[in-house]
């Protein structure tokens, strides 16, 4: 079995590090020569190009660009596969990418490794990466069960943790524990930002600790990846921001009418419902 | 100068630390016997008791419990002391606190050290708690400047960073980066409890990653303290809800009409205003 890659960044990178060790041959493609040579010289790669048509031999290819360059990349490289070839990503939403890659070529699974740093390109990759972590493929009723195979084997090869739902279940899912806290954290600082009392602001800013620096971590972050999480993510987003928004009309308005032993609940509650969502990791 | 601690927890239990490897005397009160045993055999204090009378010889009185029963305390306490005697708090509100025992006792100044761990309890004492970290005293234009200076004084041997301001002006700004990030993270926790279709809430679950637990930290965490924040520092709180809230629908809309460059230049703004609230350590 041979691999492709497109996008050799963190991702890119990363897979191609852990599938040579597996003693598959990998193929990298990256716009920029640098990249290519860069991911040669540190063994992500057996070679690489800025060809699309030097993957016409690979029989699963990841396409590990930004989201917004998947469906581009794709038009221009389905010319040059061969019809068994199979064609996944690894974009961080599903449902717009699933209905619109599959049309162009059917052997297509959607996927999403939940794995990253805090570092990204061609030096950041990382042997590893997706062990332990889950790896989420959203096949649907019409993609082919021997595609879906190809690419769960290459995930079980990377260590990565496989969980197989609807695309759309996916960018719920998502919405919930990655979209949304994006922009309620940045939400936080920009609110902050607007007190306009200067002893105020400047005391915040000197007594802000360790729990304004966790609650404002994604929101303080790349604003490029959150501005496409809301673009291609919208529907699912809205809906967990309108259900985050009634949530927080409750609190406002059981502390508006001191309804102090309810505040409490939903507190113990929230203690409670917490420990559910992290991993032992 | 002899101390007094009542309340023995971690942050009465520092102080005592520090100040007696300072050379203070320093006698403790506690309402349980056992936390004044364990409080003398760590070396916290020098002496404790559960009887307020032992403080009499107290020049500087640190009242370190919960913030709802201050006022109590120093109703029982007001009866023992020499009129020369200068108490202090460390709760995390000070505007109804200082209007609470200002009356009570003319050499009052409240107080508000920024530090903590995720222990309590006097065997979380430590030393070097305060080192570095702000100490905010908010007199007001009644309190005899010699009472600031007297507590002012221990605040250096502690090591604290010396802050001053007016209650009012604190409360406001620890409802922005302390109080506010509770609630919006408990928000977040509980809107995602809020999902019906029980696919997308396994799923949310199996998925949330180190996003997810940062920015729901603080909404998880005890639940008494935050229905305290939000009972005695109502009104600011209150305040700053509002101005997350219309934060918030910005966001909403900005998504909903597809404002994308809009929505990005927010997160520009947000990724380079963090930085402004982290300290060094």
């Amino acid at each position: 079995v041979k691999i492709g890659i497109i996008g050799l960044g963190l991702i890119g990178g990363s897979i191609g590090l852990d599938l040579r060790d597996r003693g598959y041959q990998v193929l990298g493609v990256s716009q920029r020569s640098t990249t290519c040579e860069t991911a040669v010289a540190i063994g992500a790669v057996d070679s690489a190009s800025q060809d699309l048509a030097s993957l016409r031999e690979a029989d699963v290819i990841f396409i590990c660009t930004p989201i917004g360059l998947i469906r581009p990349t794709v038009v221009q490289l389905v010319p040059h596969l061969r019809s068994e070839t199979v064609l996944t990503d690894v974009g961080s939403v599903k449902r717009s990418i699933v209905a619109e890659i599959a049309p162009l070529w059917p052997n297509f699974v959607g996927g999403h490794p939940m794995a990253g740093t805090a570092e990204s390109g061609i030096n950041a990759a990382l042997r590893g990466l997706f062990v332990g972590n889950p790896y989420v493929l959203t096949p649907m009723a019409e993609t082919p069960p021997q595609a879906v195979a190809s690419v769960r084997e290459l995930i079980s090869q990377l260590g990565g943790k496989y969980l197989e739902c609807l695309p759309e279940v996916h960018d719920r899912s998502v919405a919930w524990i990655s979209h949304l806290p994006v922009m309620v954290s940045a939400s936080l600082i920009a609110a902050c930002e607007r007190e306009v009392d200067p002893a105020v602001a400047q005391l915040a800013i000197a007594l802000a600790s360790s729990g304004f620096r966790d609650t404002s971590r994604v929101g303080g972050g790349n604003p490029e990846l959150g501005r496409m999480m809301a673009e291609f993510n919208r529907s699912a987003l809205l809906e967990t921001l309108q259900g985050y928004r009634s949530q927080l009309d409750q609190m406002i308005e059981l502390i508006q009418s001191e309804q102090w032993s309810s505040v409490e609940t939903i507190l113990q509650k929230t203690q409670v419902d917490r420990p559910k969502y992290l991993k032992e990791s």
